[in-house]
Parts: structure tokens; sequence; C-alpha cells
């Protein structure tokens, strides 16, 4: 039976409407609504010299079957201003927060299965005065969660994060015993529950290069994670570790897990973007709704150019799909 | 013409004896001398079923052809203790030492173009009462340079280091003005000198996560990285950067540089070590002689059963070929 899923194309001025109508172009499986201004949609359909058939619905009218091959269904949510690409508005920053809204609290009351988020620009809604600092916390307030976590994945790797958007100064001392036994949890959890994984493996790196070796390089390793680990190892998880991030990444190793834990950014991403490239995604594990994105920016040269791949906005439905196919 | 080039097989009881006869079972194009106890590559050779024919040679007498297929030269250095697979012994800490100095020296006196080295047990020689943090830190005391850059390559990708084995609370306190471009400019020269490049381009990474985001991720981008390299792009070096390192790696900007510049050990290596799986090779750069090694360890575990695989060996031969090739 076909779900439905609600699709926000974030940044007026960036790729997100365009990546949202030439992802119409094709019929898929499921219900997909486009949270967004219909009158930015045509006008963006116009750019790239698309005849996409916007067909608008509300709560109150959902479809029920996929929409056909070139029509996308909107439930159109008004900008403040007309957007144009590549040109950033603080005037449409309410705009950005409203679909998200619409699609947390669709995710909450049942109307949607999930949602998959293409890219805002935090900097213009910091601009605009409100505090914001990306989807996930957003999310993670709007639906009172207390600790996300954020997993990027694509084809045979994902790869959690123990801390994310951090200084690289900041990130040792943050690595907290109770901060990864968290983010472990959250991981083991979803990876059971979201992806049906009945006994997850997951590969977890060393803080410091050669994941301290023997306390030579860095003691987190001794103090910090080895302990950590053993206490969740002793209620059943299957956790490999710490080992060292620059060896981990190898076929063989990737084969036999179910998900990586780095410690942090650019442990764990440069990895899974080489091998992943134009194909991942990026989920937020812990909430209680499910929520992908595409992995990349919003590209605000590339706007109205078509130039541009829907490669990983597909990668984030059909992850979204798994997520609630159970 | 053909050139002569030392080996080093390291630690006696682990994979760099059998990595140095293996290689011997087929003809190069260069002299390739083992400096390395004869016993200990007889007795090895013996558990592996190997009839490698071992040829002993001296300063005096340097073969001037490459060995035949079978054949290896061997410069007798002698063993404290008879060496037995997997079984670590700190007797034999400075016979391992003993094969590096005369490497290097031949290295520095004209005897050897270059030097390629198995990898050395760290541990044993520390347990031995030798201060030795690897051949990194060996080579430039011995030949007296004061600063060197590890750098590891493999099919399309080269990555140097700024920083290498620190524990990672200690990285962004070290990305100095100084050290960044002390780095810069022995990468920059050795590409040009050694892998005779005319006009390298490097891109570099930024420290934090999405290169600190204009600020709001850390400000070391801002302060440190962006004025160092502005003031060596004025000495015409193409530099691109700080570019944010989960993004640095796609095939685009891999097919347009000629080395990438991480600010530390576990930004840089996992990708590359990834990419280039069992093919990977660690040069340092800065040293009056060339050197290179293999990238991984000595699988003490591995020693006498076979189950090795010379790729990395002998892209660390390729490589020292190719950097002693003008």
């Amino acid at each position: 039976m076909s779900r439905r899923f609600a699709l926000t194309p974030g940044e007026p001025a960036g790729i997100g409407p365009d990546l949202c109508l030439l992802l119409a172009s094709s019929a898929h499986p499921h219900v997909l609504i486009a949270i967004a201004s219909r009158a930015l949609l045509s006008d963006r359909a116009a750019v790239l010299g698309l005849d996409t058939q916007l067909h608008s619905v509300t709560p109150e009218d959902w479809p029920s079957e996929p929409a056909p091959a070139g029509t996308l269904y909107v439930w159109d949510t008004p900008l403040t201003h007309t957007a144009e690409p590549g040109r950033l508005q603080t005037a449409n920053a309410p705009y950005v927060l409203e679909t998200l809204t619409r699609a947390a609290q669709g995710c909450l009351d049942g109307s949607f299965a999930g949602m998959i988020t293409a890219p805002v620009h935090k900097g213009v809604i910091n601009d605009a005065g409100i505090a914001f600092s990306g989807h996930t916390e957003f999310l993670a307030q709007l639906t009172g969660t207390p600790q996300v976590v954020m997993m990027l994945a694509t084809h045979g790797l994902r790869v959690a994060l123990v801390t994310t958007h951090l200084p690289l100064k900041d990130v040792a001392a943050s690595i907290t015993p109770q901060r990864l036994e968290d983010v472990t949890r959250i991981l083991h959890a979803d990876l059971k529950q979201k992806f049906g994984i009945s006994a997850p493996r997951i590969l977890v790196c060393g803080l410091n290069p050669h994941a301290g070796e023997s306390g030579h390089l860095g003691r987190e390793e001794i103090e910090i994670i080895e302990p950590t680990l053993q206490r969740l190892r002793s209620e059943g998880m299957d956790l490999v570790g710490p080992l060292p991030a620059d060896t981990l990444f190898s076929p063989k190793n990737l084969e036999h897990c179910d998900a990586v834990l780095a410690m942090y950014h650019d442990q764990g991403l440069p990895v899974l973007k080489y091998k992943g490239f134009g194909a991942a995604v990026n989920v937020t594990l812990g909430l209680p709704i499910v929520r992908t994105s595409v992995d990349h920016g919003t590209a605000l040269d590339l706007a109205g150019t078509g130039r541009i791949d829907t490669g990983s906005l597909q990668v984030a439905l059909e992850t979204a799909y798994q997520m609630t196919g159970r």
C-alpha cells in the first residue's frame, strides 16, 4: 500500500524547488506532497522549461494515490516575497520554517509517514533574526527530543556521528561517557526499529590517531570510549572498537557491519561522501518521526539552471521508504 | 639505466622479511638491496616454502644489474637473537635501527638512489630502552632535517598532513602559521623537485567542520589558514582553500589537483586508505634523501603464513622509482 510523505523544498532561492520539480518528472511508488509556495514552483518550472502539473492539496483532501509522472502534489504555503533563483531574502525565512513545521506536525499527527527535506540556508534565517542552527536541531526542538543523532548513508555504508558541528578544538572535551552512551543507544535502537536490523553490528572509531595507540597518542580511548562500549556490550550490543579511523573503512570491515560510529564530523564524512558521491542521504536518528535529507547545500548559483542532479534526493526518498516499510 | 635502492624489511618478527622474499619472486627494473640478516631471510624463506636465492653483497661490490627473478641481494646485517615469526624480542631492536642507519647513510653517500622501508614495531624498540617515535622522526634526525612532512599516496590521490601523531585535543593549537607555512613549502617543493610537477596545485582542508563556516564553527580558518595561504599564493603557489574536508574529495576536485593538504591524521587518511586499499604508500617529504614505505603495520600474526599482499610494497617501489627518475 502506498504511504504519504512530505517533501520540503527548503530555501526558495536555492536548488530545492528545482529538485522537487525534476523529481516529479517520473512516477513514484508513494504519495509525495511538496510543502511549498505553488507560485514559486510554477515560476521555477517556467524558468526550467518544465511543464510540471501542480495539483493543490490540503490536509482536508489528501490524495490516496501517487501522482502520475509529470504531476506534483503541492500543499500551498505562501511566500512573503517572490523568490528569485540565487537571491537570498530574509523576508522569506519564516516561510521556510513554516514548511518544516507543517511537515513535522503532519508526521506527528499521522498525516505523513515521514518527511524528506531539501537544503535550507542557515545564514539567511539567522540574518532574519531567527536563531536557527539547522534542520536537525529545529526538528528536535519541535518534537521535544532531547538528543538526536546525525547519520549519513550511502549504498554499503552508514556513518553516525557522536559530535557534529563543533569547532575541532572542542571535540575531545565533548566526548563524554554520557554523550557516547546516548548516541550509541539511539543509533542501535534506530537501526533495529527503523531499519529492521535485528542485531546491529556497529564499528566504533577511536578519537585519536591509531585509536590512541595504547595511550601513547591520547587517553580518551582507555578512559572513556572502551569502558562505555564495554558497559553497553554487557547489555548485548555488538560494538567493535575503538578502531583506528584510517584503517577502519576497509571493504572487509564494511561488509560485516551495519554502521560506523565516528567521533566527529571530518573523521567520518569525507570517506562517506567520497564513497557515496552524489548519492548520499542524511538521516536524523532519535526523533519520533522519520526524516531524511539530501546531503548537499542550497547551491544558489545552480538554482534555475537545470544543471543539477537528483541523485541524493532519490536516495533520501528511498531511505525514507525503507525506514517506514515495517 | 638501472638505479640502486635499499630495502629494509624492518621488524624481524613481522611480515617485512616475508614481503621482501615474495617481492624477489619477480624481476625488477632496478637493483634492490635488502639490508637485513641473511640468516633471518633464509629461515623465513624455508618457513614460507620459497627457494629464494640469497646473494650477499657489500658496499665494496655493489651489483650493477638487477637481480633475476627468484634472487634477492642481501647486505647481511646480523641479528642479536634468532627471530621467530610473531615473537617480538627487545634484543633485536638495535638490529632494526642498524638496518635503517645503513640504508639512510647509503642514500646520503650516493650508494642508493632511495630507500624503501617495511614496517618496524615502535613498541618493542621503546621497550628496549631506545627512544623511537617512528621511521620518519628517526630519518629526520639522522639526516639533520628540522621539519619533515608525511604524505600518503595512491593512484589518483596524494594526501599530506600538517600534523601527524598527536592526540586530537592538541591538534588545533598545533596549527600555527609557521607550521602551516613550513609544511606547505616542503610539500610544494617536493612535488616540483621529486615528482616533477612544474606548477603543483594543492587543495587545502579547513581545520573545522565546513571549514569553519565563515567563523561560526571555529576561527582558525580566518585567523591562521587563510592569511598563510594568501601569503604563499603571493609567491605564486597554486593553493585552493581552505575547503570543507567532507566535500573536498569529489572526483572533479581530485582530477584537478596534485595533492590534498589535510590538517590532521584522521581528516585525510581514512579516505586515502579507503580509495587506495592495499595499494597506498607513505612518503617522507623534506628529507635530503628519497624514502618511501608501505602504509601498513608489522602484522605479527601473519608473519610466516604467506597470507600477505605485496601491493603496498610494490607501490612504495614504484613511487621511489618515480621520485628518482629525473
